[in-house]
């Protein structure tokens, strides 16, 4: 059986449930808690699997262990490439890619639990934080606002959907928590609203997992 | 002609010089300055080829417009797949892909000139943000040496050089610039001392490009 180790709240663990979801793919999911207990992902057990102290990891029965959600969208494409989440000509499967790229290193490393926790252990104030935060989503968010100028049709490339989406509908899910005002992005707002919409993406959020809430 | 938008000491730009070189590509180099005039990233004719403020950027003579180094090594494996970077097999080349993201997602982007010149901009001190730099390096390179030890023969990913070694080797040279101690991590240390004699790797070293000291 596969088996996804995440978190309800991890936009990479959220971006690894929509693309399982898209392909029809059945996975276990273990909940790993990294708030409770100093957080579980420091823990042997986790570290055992994953040494990163991160959320996702993705495994299965012939005993693949494999880290980072990138990663792990990719084998599945790879392994699993019906339907399919990157387009067929390179160089559109390269600009999507670079969409991916431009949230998953650009936005989400900068503002995601470790680095705002690492920020409190250092004495920056909760203001200071904010500032952070809402820094690198602006800028992040301009960029991939004026991709989507470029290439966006229903969804960010094109109207096919895509590991663009995969990955930009958590990070809007997440700037949304930290109440980032997403007027200045309609081609964002509208394509977070679309993909919403979709069984795929609806069964993926975080409300909707096990352990939501926990 | 391809071009490769760039700046001789962008550890991006480095990944990406050594795959062309590796893959024996030509390509014209267009350096784009990140600190003089206040950055030629920022200015229009730049942002005009990509959005967001960064290299590096590759184009071709079809009209493609590549940001995301990431991105731009994907499109050259899938468009030259000879020499390789990637293994052949799915679970295989997903491990590569894990490595590349414990690097290009969880380490430089926490660490780039962007986030430093902002943190200098918000007041930190010269003492803090080597603090921070030394964390993110420290935290990512016990996650890259603990993925070696399970992977790694002469290259990252056993004895056939791979995109992880090409994100690799410019992390380690950002280290080192910035005086980090790497006797923690034996198996990168003596990976980049291997990398670095290959002339594909010699000849993509920031002291090796025109722009070099500019």
């Amino acid at each position: 059986m596969n088996k996804l180790y995440g978190y309800w709240r991890s936009s990479a663990a959220y971006r690894v449930r929509i693309a399982l979801n898209y392909k029809g793919l059945d996975v276990e999911h273990i909940p790993v808690h990294l708030v409770k207990n100093g957080g579980e992902q420091h823990g042997d057990a986790y570290l055992a699997i994953n040494p990163s102290h991160l959320v996702p990891t993705f495994t299965d029965r012939e005993g693949l262990k494999l880290a980072q959600s990138v990663a792990i969208l990719e084998y599945l494409q790879d392994t699993y490439p019906t339907p399919t989440l990157l387009p067929f000509d390179p160089k559109e499967r390269a600009i999507v890619r670079s969409m991916v790229a431009a949230i998953c290193s650009d936005i989400h490393p900068l503002n995601n639990l470790r680095v705002l926790k690492y920020m409190s252990a250092q004495g920056f104030s909760d203001e200071q934080k904010s500032q952070w935060y809402q820094h690198w989503v602006s800028v992040g968010f301009e960029t991939v606002e004026a991709m989507l100028q470029q290439y966006s049709g229903q969804y960010c490339f094109g109207d096919q959907l895509s590991f663009a989406d995969v990955c930009l509908i958590p990070q809007v899910y997440n700037a949304k928590r930290f109440n980032i005002d997403l007027s200045p992005y309609p081609l964002i707002e509208a394509i977070y609203g679309r993909c919403c919409e979709l069984s795929a993406f609806a069964m993926a959020a975080p409300e909707q997992q096990a352990d939501a809430g926990a």
